[in-house]
């Protein structure tokens, strides 16, 4: 008799863990089943974001952390939830080529997601996927996202520590984060700091952080190039520490608490939206409802009362 | 007898105006009648949103265009997503006195709406306020939002016509465009064009541009000095351009009807998550439920499933 899924993830079995992220992602009831099996076993993996524009070197900086990681003998997986896009260029492609030197060790799992096709529910399959990776016995975590999206910021709200890597000429993100726009994270990372302008970005971010309330942990900031491994060790280091820190706080239990609760409404939302859309699609009188709003003879908060009306009784049998 | 608001709104008194924007906005039922029955009136308005990274002068940018467009008598409202911020320096207060040469016009109606406390309903809340100064006869409604999280897209979307502003230095901004994380606008605008740098930024521009699928529209840059009214002229006539191209292809009607739709449907979403929000709020068994979840003895898909079984139990008398 062959073991089932769960017991193969648990054990670490690469394939098998590969095979439930898939059934979590097409939404099959096979995977929210095996996460339901595997989900006393959680808990345990550091869950690291990484977050930042487009082009700041993300995948180059997990790449080169992966390396780090497995000196060390932890065990690592990497979910990068991609951008779905209307026209790619190579950019994000060469991103994933970056961390192609670690697809053959059996100590590191990557996989992304597209934003696109997940329709709505990219957060909630993200972070089923992170407790499969979490069950299969990976010590570490990394979330990888351009920060962009609510989604994406639900995806890495979920995570223990939250590294933004930015670049100099990363001009808007550093307005986002001083109007307040953009959540301060844990650790910043300045990549590519061979460019003349670093020291003059570290010096603006200091000033962003200087302006921002002090919660007893201070913001390292941190200098890496990461495509040849420098500062690489002290990303490292400053992300145990923040863990330790977290820890000792006892706010690692609180954040982790705050993550599950809006994860349980996320699902939620999720599913009633989903049978909403889909109630929607089937049911010509609805159709016939949405050509009165067009024609501006029925407002829309009237119709979507009538939709939710027919969506209910449809959903009680 | 006093005319009703409906009535007072419809006839462009300003008071009634805000009366109906603050009842929208704090959703109040009332709000909800009076769009309702001014529904029938809207959809003359020109709706222009604009977007882009805090401190690319926006406000600055609408402050120009507002006196462009009184110039040739046409009545203007504004309504500006304040983005909720922890610690909010000078810049965004800045932004609103930018716009106080036009609080005494009467042609002209300025209104902002703070990202926290829509609680989820932010898009919602805007875009009834934008039908709102549609009805009380604006001919053109300016949308400004920092373009960044997923309730700001869903405002924007909404717009006619959609105005990206960028400032040299945006580097950010253009990674995003490039990757497909952002989307094309109608118009960009390169703002501060004083700096030396401008031309390579509208290089880069054209090169992002260059990349994206052609669909008949071609994107133009225009070069602002906003803080002296430079290139505002230029903008209002690639915005009539914009508007009489999409009015002649038909697409104005087929975006209208698309964003109709997801409006509908965004607020019978919000209105689900509200009802199911208050019915964890208030019933313990449900909170029974959620500190399984943090024990790591049920897991979220099967808290969800629990907690939408209750909160239909509740909802249906």
């Amino acid at each position: 008799m062959a073991d089932s899924l769960a017991e193969r993830l648990l054990a670490g079995d690469k394939r098998a863990l590969a095979r439930g992220i898939s059934l979590v992602e097409d939404d099959d009831p096979e995977g929210w089943a095996l996460v339901k099996e595997v989900y006393p076993r959680t808990g345990k993996a550091a869950v690291v974001g990484f977050t930042g524009p487009p082009g700041a070197g993300k995948s180059t900086l997990i790449g080169a952390l992966i390396r780090h990681q497995r000196a060390l003998d932890r065990q690592v997986a990497v979910l990068s939830i991609d951008p779905s896009s209307p026209f790619r260029g190579g950019a994000l492609l060469g991103d994933r080529i970056r961390l192609s030197e670690h697809f053959l060790d059996p100590g590191v799992f990557i996989r992304s997601m597209a934003t696109r096709g997940a329709l709505g529910g990219l957060a909630e399959a993200a972070l089923q996927t992170a407790l499969l990776m979490d069950a299969a016995g990976k010590d570490d975590v990394f979330l990888e996202t351009v920060g962009v999206g609510q989604a994406e910021v639900d995806v890495i709200d979920h995570a223990d520590s939250v590294v933004l890597v930015l670049i100099p000429g990363s001009g808007d993100s550093i307005q986002a984060l001083k109007a307040g726009v953009m959540e301060i994270p844990d650790v910043i990372v300045v990549n590519k700091a061979d460019h003349p302008l670093t020291d003059t970005m570290v010096r603006e971010i200091r000033g962003v952080l200087s302006l921002a309330p002090q919660h007893g942990w201070r913001v390292p900031i941190v200098k890496t190039e990461a495509a040849r491994g420098e500062g690489v060790e002290e990303l490292a280091a400053k992300l145990a520490e923040h863990r330790a820190y977290v820890e000792a706080e006892g706010t690692l239990s609180e954040r982790r608490r705050r993550n599950l609760l809006s994860e349980v409404l996320g699902i939620a939302t999720m599913r009633m939206r989903r049978a909403l859309e889909a109630s929607l699609e089937q049911d010509p009188e609805i159709q016939e409802l949405l050509d009165e709003v067009v024609a501006r003879r029925l407002d829309p908060s009237s119709a979507a009362t009538a939709v939710l009306a027919r969506s209910e009784s449809a959903h009680n049998p």
